[in-house]
């Protein structure tokens, strides 16, 4: 289990809020948003994860006496640290469900707190919203492309160091069927997968002998790996002889792993060998950098591959690895706020906000979310954030409130999911995108809108700032 | 501080000691190496991190209850599950010194152990080098052109969960100054830096009143950000405002940040601003999505900034992501053992070995590391370890043995070292690399070569196991 104590943030955090309390503006309500700005692998879409994660940590924010040891070295105040000696997080979160599909703009999750316990949240919520997120994306375009073949996380030897461990949790969020990391196994009941590597087979004399006694000791399990010396003149041979000698027991030989060479052919290859052997249950396992585009190559070549081993492109969520989300001030006492940037799209949301997704009759998304203010009354027609020229007209869709609340008062408001359970609804949410979304080249734009009235909040608060200026 | 148990591993391990274990195989004498077979991010070398995080975790390594009645659940043997209560790991180990220059192909670092010792060990030794090696060598490349110049992790945020806490320590190691991290600050013993994000500003009516709120409360700390607005025309006028008030009262304005727009433009213009004050003391940090590639165009366009803070590229290795290291088993019950492969530059190096560095009267780096058997005596000519049409003459240069015991029985050998002392061992290091391989665009190969026994014992294990094909 990995543990954080609430110094697992930035130092800002620390001395802003030292600012908040020393000027008496720690108790004002704020309100922050999470959102991002682009999907990660130019993807169609976003799969939201690590709410459970997040509500987790915040039940149980707080500073050691350690901590606070180590904060007086900082300068900071005698009162404020008598202050976060007992600190604990006490704010409300509202929240898309965690395996919601998400697009870039609208807020995924809100919190409304005190300014001194949002602030204080910021670094911990965006570390593991941004990556929990980032990987189930990947998992679930490793999904989209793997049909119902299996899938496992083998990560752990390149992922970024104790990122394995939520990564192999938000593999499973976005589609994957077991890890062979043990801890996220044993603290995520994930099921956890694993036989043999090429030091065992390479420690004895023989690949023959090395298959058997694995066969011997772990005959439930079985896996073995082809490729130590030679696939189709040593491996397949070896793997057979054994599965027959297991066979004469009343064993069965689960799989045979290839893990270099080009698995397509191979695979193809080991396939028809097995066959002919009158071995069609052995299942072929396959890994070795692969990715998404790769899987599909594979299966798109009739590669007979049943279960794909994914590591570093997954763990790591190659090429991008990291979600640009960010948290940012929506409302402080009341007040809505907005940050002004050069960059227009860096401009924010201001106020508290729902956010709608329109549906046909039968819950297919129609293509568009609608961002509003969470006191306005359904729209009528919602804005493009950007472009002062677009706007459609929404009022005769149906609509899914996506943002509820999963917190109050620092406790949870429900116990947290199965993994499973999540799986379950990534699933059902992907299968109501429509394809033009889910493509890998150049996939269809989802649209986020505003409500004309949070439009022309925005457009107010902007002109205040130019008054200003 | 966060805490593993050995279950950090890939369930294959598990059930491949329960193979030896049961098999009478686990005392058997393993020598496995660790070596990687491409630098990161097309750099000419990678800095060797992560040594004393290992040897800690080497020390510590022991399974819980909780995790046997885990591994219980996986079909395990009962003696073995026994056997796993009461493991710690005892093995020896060899290695360069963190912060090593290192390169392609030779072994960084070997375990000398007990077959299950070893091999228990792959998961978490893999995890932990790749992973810091990997942001140690991004943090070198920053610093090389960054010279003199402040840098700062702020990566928390953006980085794989957990993995932004070692990020923060290797970042040192390869260069870095101080970390946003207060947790990594706090058990590293490095420098924590942070002021105030754009939230305390936006929660003020106006920003002048924000800056003098956090210089009044901060005065000995105080950095403020000036482009939540507009930075010309509202941050740095407001900003030079707050410096000569705080001059006043006899303090002083530590610096400005720049988070957004063209940071070589507004750098230059804050400069002139704050010069023409009277407050060139004041200092200009910058930051925004920067990689060392960045940092050098910044300097070279004459920007005037004097710490850099960087975040995503830093924390996360982009855009690769990850270090493809490797441990493989190169000697079992006293015997070489070697791994054959379709592809050559897989095939691995036998035998218990050395790394020789050849040096120059004064030095400096020749450019050449020869591999050799550790039994062996200098020797006289080097040959490449894929082409066997080249080979170089190395008996008359200067060498240092790069591989040393730093771990007798699973007891390290050394006291852990204070960070800064391996930043400076890096430095010197690098130091001593000739130009050529440092440059960012198609660096000088680094020759790795072997010597004529080891070559020699090579070849003859490719041999037997062709004959036996």
């Amino acid at each position: 289990m990995l543990t954080y104590s609430a110094t697992y943030t930035d130092q800002y955090q620390i001395t802003m809020a030292e600012v908040y309390f020393l000027k008496n503006r720690h108790k004002k309500k704020a309100v922050f948003d999470y959102f991002f700005r682009k999907s990660p692998f130019n993807s169609g879409y976003t799969v939201f994860a690590g709410l459970d994660t997040l509500l987790d940590i915040l039940e149980n924010f707080s500073f050691t006496d350690d901590d606070i040891d180590f904060l007086r070295k900082q300068n900071l105040n005698e009162d404020f640290l008598e202050f976060l000696k007992d600190y604990r997080f006490s704010g409300n979160v509202y929240s898309m469900k965690e395996g919601e599909v998400v697009f870039p703009t609208e807020p995924v999750l809100t919190v409304e707190a005190d300014m001194l316990d949002a602030q204080l949240t910021e670094s911990i919520l965006l570390n593991v919203l941004n990556f929990q997120s980032l990987i189930a994306t990947k998992a679930a375009r490793m999904r989209q492309v793997a049909g119902d073949r299996g899938l496992v996380d083998f990560g752990l030897r390149r992922a970024q160091s104790a990122g394995a461990y939520h990564a192999a949790r938000a593999a499973v969020v976005g589609g994957f069927d077991a890890t062979s990391n043990v801890m996220a196994g044993k603290d995520f009941n994930i099921p956890v997968s694993g036989t043999m590597a090429h030091s065992l087979i390479q420690s004895y004399e023989d690949e023959l002998t090395a298959f058997r006694h694995f066969a011997e000791i772990r005959p439930h399990d079985c896996v073995l790996l082809v490729d130590t010396y030679n696939t189709l003149k040593s491996g397949m041979p070896n793997a057979i002889k054994v599965a027959k000698e297991m066979e004469a027991k009343g064993e069965k030989l689960k799989g045979i792993r290839l893990d270099s060479g080009d698995l397509a052919f191979l695979s193809r290859k080991a396939r028809e060998m097995l066959n002919e052997a009158g071995l069609d249950y052995v299942k072929i396992a396959a890994s070795n950098q692969l990715d998404e585009c790769l899987i599909k190559s594979l299966n798109d070549q009739g590669a007979q591959i049943d279960l794909f081993g994914v590591g570093t492109s997954l763990v790591t969520g190659q090429p991008d690895g990291a979600l640009d989300g960010v948290f940012k001030l929506a409302a402080y006492d009341n007040e809505p706020r907005i940050k002004i940037s050069e960059s227009t799209a860096k401009i924010t949301l201001p106020g508290q906000k729902q956010v709608l997704r329109m549906t046909d009759a039968d819950g297919t998304f129609t293509g568009a979310d609608v961002v509003c203010l969470n006191s306005e009354e359904q729209p009528e027609r919602m804005f493009h954030p950007f472009d002062k020229l677009k706007s459609m007209r929404v009022k005769d869709f149906l609509k899914e409130d996506l943002m509820q609340p999963v917190m109050k008062a620092g406790r949870r408001l429900e116990a947290p999911k199965e993994l499973v359970s999540i799986q379950e609804y990534v699933r059902q949410r992907i299968a109501k995108l429509p394809g033009e979304y889910k493509r890998f080249e150049n996939p269809h734009i989802y649209k986020v809108g505003l409500s004309e009235q949070l439009n022309g909040l925005r457009n107010t608060l902007i002109q205040e700032h130019l008054d200003n200026l």
